[in-house]
C-alpha cells in the first residue's frame, strides 16, 4: 500500500508560501528583540520529564506533553513550553552575569492537543524573558517588546489590547478578603481562569458548587465586575487593600510612555497557577472574528528554586505563530508570500549557450545577486511568464546572436526596459541589474 | 533533590554567543539558497514511522531513531533527517508545479548517536534538493549550490574537497564486472562504506570473509585503487564499460565552469543504501586536524514510489551545523559571537531622568535603532564598561543637567567623541548616531 502523503496529524507542511509567511514572522520577531537588546538563546528540543513535572502542573504531564522512555531510561519529553529551559539555563549562568539577563527564542514546540483554529500539536513560539530587572521595570520593558512587536506588523490599538491582572491582587482577595484555604483558593482560580470561556450559566453552576457564602458572593461577583484599573483602585479601598503602589507606578509608567490606550484591567486574567508570582497578562485580538489570545505572560519570583539557586525576578511571555498569522490575516496586515523574490531569471535559447548563461549566474551570484537559471534551452516565449512566477525583476537572454556577439539581453520585468551588454561589461551589467 | 541544570545527554543548551554564532550559520545558509533562487520549506517534527522504514533502511529504525507511541496508538519518530519528508511534501504537489522544483530547509534532527566530536543527537541540518531537473544538471547545480556556501563563510579549495562517485558505476563493477548476486553486491558496498574508516588490518578480513576469487580480488583492490577521474575512465575502458557519458559530461562543465578543483574521485564514497541511484558525493575537511565529512548528498531516481507517484529525478545534500561549526572554527573562519551588537546603551544617572530615557530609547527604536537601556540610574563609571559588554557603538547618558536642560549627551564609544543635544533635535541625534 502507498504510504500517506499527509502530515501528521495536528502539524503542517510548510510549502514555500507557508514557509515564506512564517520567515517573515520570525525576522520580525528578531528585528524587535534586537530593538530592544535582547539576546537569542535556544535550548534542546527534548528535556528531561522532571523538570517540567517540577514547574508545568499535571494537566500539561498527564494529558499534553509528548513523553517517551529513550533507549537509555531517560523519561524524555518533546519541549511543549520554553520557560522550564529557560529557566533551567539561567540557572546555570545567572551568578556570574551582569543583570538584567534579555533573552528570546524562536522555537518549535509541541503539545498534544486537539486540533482546531489557531491551536495546533506543533506550533513556534517566540519567547521573550527579563530576568534580574529593578522592581516593576521588567514589566514595563516587556510589555513594549510585546506591543513594538505588534506595532512593527503595522498593528496598533485598533487591533489588539492587552489584559493585565496581578496575582498578588487576586491572592489578596481570594485569601484575604474570602478567607479561602489554598485548596479552595485554587479551585477558584481556576473557576476565573474559565470565565470567559464558558456560558454564564456554567459560571454560575460551577460557582455555586463553591459553596461560598453570601457576603463572599457579593465580593466574588464584585471582583468580577471591576473592569478598569480606576474600578479595581475603588474596589480595593473599599476592602482596606492599600498594598497595590507596584501596580499603580506601572500604570502610570505605561502612561507616561504612551502606552496606556494598549492597557485594561481584567479580572478574569490569571493565567496557568505554576509560575506567575506578580503581574499577568494576555494579548487579545480586538477583531469581531478572532478574539482570542495571541500571547500570555507575566512576573515570575522564583523560577530557579527547583535548581536550588537564589531567587531571581524574571518577566516574560511566550506568543505562537499559528495565533498570530490568523491576527495578521483578519486585520489584512500581510504581506503576498505567494511568489519568491529573485533578482534576475537567466535563460538561454540555444544549448550552446548553456555554459556562457550559467557562468554569467555564477559571476552575478559572487556579487550577491540572487539569480536563477533555466537549466536546458527555454523557447523565448516561455521566458517571461517563467520569470514571472520566479519573482524575477530582470531576465537575461542568450540567443545565437548574444552567442555569437559574447554579449547578453537584459529585460526589467517592470519597465520593460531591454538592453544588450557585452559579457566582458560586468560593471555595467550590474549597475543595470541594481 | 534539586533538578539537575544540565541539558539532556547529546544535546546543546545555546547561550547566546552560541546562538549568534548558529543564527551566524543560518544566515549564511539562507543567503546562498537565495542566490539560486532555492524556496524554503519545512516540514513536522514528527512523522510516522513507516516513512522512514520505507526509504532510510533498518539500521535507523532500530538503532538510531527517537521513536514511540503516540496517545492515539501513532508509531511516530522525530525527524532523524529531512529527505523523507521532503519527498512526501514532493508528492504531494510534484503534478502541479513547474520543474524544476528548488527547496532549502534548515530543520532540527535528532538521532540516537553516542555523542562525540562532530556527533550529536541534535543538530540542525541545511538541506537543498533540485527534483526534475534536465538530466546531468541537477548535479551540476546542487554541488555549485554547497561550494557557494562554504565560498560565502570564506573556505575555498584549500580547506575543503568533494569527493565523487556514481552508483552506476560501482554498480556495473559489483554486478557486471564482479558478478556478485544482490545480496554479495550489498555486503561489499558496506564494506568500501567502511573502508576508510577502518584499519587496513580489518579492511583486508572484511573483504577476505567475502570469499572473493582471486580475479574478483583483483578488480576490486585496482577498484579501491582508483583516485582520479582519469584513472577511472582507464580502469572502465580497461574493463569496457562505455556508459559513463552523464559523469564525463558532468566532469566537463564543473571544469567549465571553474570548479575542477574542489573535484576528487573517491572510489570508498557510496553513501547509504536506501536513495542514492547516481552520483554520489561528500565534502571532506583538508584540515589535518578535522578530516571528516561535512556534507553528504547525491542523485535519486525514484523517491517517490513509496507514495505511488511516477518517478521524478532528484539530487540534494544535508549539511549539519555542528560539523560546519568545528570546519569554521579550525579554520579560523568565524566572527567573534562573545559580545552582542547594539546601536546604543540609554543610561541615566539620576532617577527622575528615568522617564525621559525611556522616551528617548523609545523614539530611536521607532526608527530602528537597537536600543538597550539601564532600568535604573547607574553610577557614571559603571556607563562605559556595560556599555562595551552590551557591544553598544554610542552611549546615552542623563545626569541632573540633562534633566534640567531636556537634553542628551552622547558618546561614540569607538571615536570618543562627544556631544550634547536638545531631545526636541531628533534629526540631528539620529544623524549623529547613524
Amino acid at each position: 500500500m502507498a504510504l500517506s502523503k499527509r502530515p501528521y496529524k495536528g502539524t503542517r507542511d510548510f510549502f514555500p508560501e507557508l514557509k515564506r509567511g512564517q520567515d517573515f514572522l520570525f525576522k520580525k520577531m528578531r528585528e524587535t528583540a534586537h530593538l530592544f537588546g535582547y539576546e537569542p538563546y535556544d535550548g534542546p528540543l527534548l528535556e528531561e520529564v522532571d523538570l517540567y513535572r517540577a514547574k508545568s502542573g499535571e494537566e500539561l504531564i498527564n494529558d499534553q506533553i509528548y513523553s517517551f522512555v529513550d533507549r537509555g531510561e531517560r523519561h524524555v519529553a518533546i519541549r511543549p513550553e520554553m520557560t522550564p529551559t529557560v529557566a533551567r539555563m539561567v540557572a546555570q549562568i545567572h551568578r556570574e552575569v551582569a543583570k538584567p539577563i534579555r533573552w528570546f527564542a524562536i522555537a518549535n514546540l509541541m503539545r498534544y492537543e486537539r486540533p482546531q483554529k489557531g491551536r495546533l500539536r506543533e506550533h513556534w513560539q517566540f519567547n521573550c524573558d527579563i530576568f534580574g530587572a529593578p522592581e516593576g521595570q521588567g514589566e514595563v520593558e516587556i510589555l513594549q517588546v510585546a506591543i513594538s512587536l505588534f506595532n512593527n506588523f503595522g498593528a496598533n490599538e485598533n487591533h489588539f489590547e492587552i489584559r493585565l491582572n496581578d496575582r498578588r491582587i487576586v491572592d489578596f482577595i481570594f485569601k484575604k478578603l474570602l478567607k479561602l484555604n489554598a485548596e479552595a483558593s485554587l479551585k477558584l482560580y481556576k473557576i476565573v481562569d474559565r470565565a470567559k470561556k464558558v456560558s454564564p450559566e456554567a459560571l454560575d453552576k460551577m460557582i455555586s458548587d463553591m459553596g461560598l457564602s453570601s457576603d463572599q458572593n457579593t465580593i466574588f461577583e464584585d471582583y468580577l465586575k471591576v473592569d478598569s484599573f480606576g474600578d479595581l483602585m475603588s474596589f480595593l479601598s473599599a476592602h482596606d487593600y492599600h498594598e497595590h503602589d507596584t501596580l499603580t507606578s506601572f500604570v502610570n509608567q505605561m502612561d507616561e510612555m504612551g502606552y496606556l490606550p494598549y492597557l485594561k484591567f481584567d479580572p478574569t486574567i490569571v493565567r496557568g497557577l505554576d509560575y506567575y508570582t506578580g503581574m499577568v497578562f494576555e494579548i487579545f485580538d480586538k477583531h469581531p472574528e478572532n478574539r482570542r489570545a495571541l500571547c500570555g505572560g507575566g512576573a515570575f519570583a522564583d523560577l530557579l528554586k527547583i535548581f536550588d539557586e537564589d531567587p531571581l525576578p524574571g518577566v516574560g511571555f511566550g506568543l505562537g505563530d499559528v495565533t498570530l498569522m490568523d491576527f495578521l490575516k483578519v486585520h489584512d496586515l500581510l504581506p503576498n508570500f505567494a511568489r519568491p523574490k529573485n533578482d534576475l531569471f537567466v535563460s538561454f535559447q540555444t544549448a550552446d549557450a548553456k555554459i556562457l548563461a550559467l557562468k554569467l549566474a555564477k559571476d552575478l551570484r559572487a556579487l550577491k545577486l540572487n539569480v536563477i537559471t533555466t537549466l536546458e534551452p527555454l523557447k523565448f516565449k516561455k521566458v517571461f511568464p517563467t520569470a514571472e512566477k520566479k519573482g524575477a525583476r530582470f531576465v537575461a537572454l542568450f540567443g545565437d546572436k548574444e552567442l555569437e556577439e559574447n554579449s547578453v539581453q537584459f529585460k526589467n520585468m517592470q519597465t520593460k526596459e531591454q538592453k544588450e551588454f557585452s559579457l566582458g561589461d560586468m560593471d555595467k551589467i550590474v549597475e543595470f541589474l541594481r
